[in-house]
């Protein structure tokens, strides 16, 4: 029984990247990077992002927010200068917690895509599958905010191996948190060796420079990528 | 399209409440209370565990661990005088992101059910898939960390409408954080008007003898709970 429930899931994995390379030709086509953005629910994603994308000048900026329901994350991003899409994984797609390659497919239609330098696709928060599916991005950015503990990478690895980036949030609280940064940054070698990491806050600007920077430099960035 | 996707979801589900029925019946005939334990990764579900579980008297309890990978939570509970199976979604289940009824019925053979009064499924650390799936439970019950923001109900609406008590954890770091409670609680009583609330504190300990004698009151309730 799990050995068919285990075939059906690398099928529709395989669908799923069939797609992601459709919106990948069409994302390289148009001239767009796009950086796959998750994380656990209230991390910071939009916070990050209102931050770093305030001011992001030359860089013509879009974001995708996905959602199980409501539109609250791309009514905060609506006051910045940048094309916003609402994608809700509830009607239609069946309350699913992640994005797949056809859900964003769906909706492209929704953004200018030839008038962008940068997408941002901001994922539904959750740390298991949205790492299990690509959407067809540039790269991969997580967030991990230090209220959530230091155990995280090793509770769920495949979301921390498979980023190209690890922002680590709210370090602005860490003199009122038993977190332990040395003990996650050693776990978080643990899992994946290396990955580029930055220290920051939303809510007190600390370390938001380099993150912005990052961004400006993947939206920069001619020819290939991967 | 979607319209077979649908029809295919609503299937699982179906086996999924049948299997449900069959671990409830086994909790029946074994006099074991079962609470299904839900919250986003890193929101204290182990700690509020941890807190009260280790002084519950003549309460016999288990506990049994959902993860992706790994056991840590378990290694916490194991120095308490209690049962802890762990149950991994990833060797075997594909690295599902929550327990459904058939995973947790793969683990009671793991645990000494007529010897328990309450029995605690700590679930896997996700805000949307586990509301989805009953395993058979008396009553559910979620944790919402204030350090993950106010709007948590109106965008994992289905977690926080399906259970019987909220916990508001880490009511310590309030004074650190923009938090807005009143905003919380009146976006809680839109999603579930109502619905019995406590705030606490894991690491201060503020607020945990409620949530003990909840626990406490649920696993001395004799007949039907539903």
């Amino acid at each position: 029984m799990h050995r068919i429930k285990v075939k059906v899931v690398e099928e529709a994995l395989d669908a799923n990247n069939t797609i992601a390379q459709a919106n990948r030709a069409d994302f390289d086509r148009a001239g767009v990077r796009v950086v796959n953005f998750m994380s656990a629910p209230g991390a910071g994603k939009t916070s990050l992002l209102e931050r770093a994308l305030a001011d992001l000048p030359g860089v013509r900026v879009g974001v995708l927010e996905g959602d199980v329901q409501g539109s609250l994350d791309a009514d905060r991003l609506a006051s910045l200068d940048l094309a916003v899409a609402q994608l809700n994984t509830d009607p239609g797609f069946g309350g699913e917690c992640h994005l797949d390659a056809n859900m964003v497919r769906s909706a492209l239609p929704a953004l200018p895509l030839a008038e962008l330098d940068l997408l941002v696709i901001e994922n539904v928060g959750n740390l298991v599958c949205p790492a299990e599916f690509r959407v067809g991005e540039d790269r991969r950015v997580m967030v991990s905010a230090v209220t959530e503990g230091e155990d995280k990478p090793l509770k769920y690895p495949l979301m921390f191996r498979t980023c190209d980036l690890v922002l680590v949030n709210k370090i602005d609280l860490l003199p009122h948190l038993d977190f332990d940064l040395e003990r996650f940054l050693y776990y978080l070698d643990q899992v994946h060796p290396d990955v580029p990491r930055m220290l920051l806050s939303a809510r007190s600007g600390e370390g938001i420079e380099p993150w912005r920077q990052w961004l400006s430099s993947v939206a920069a960035t001619e020819g290939a990528l991967a």
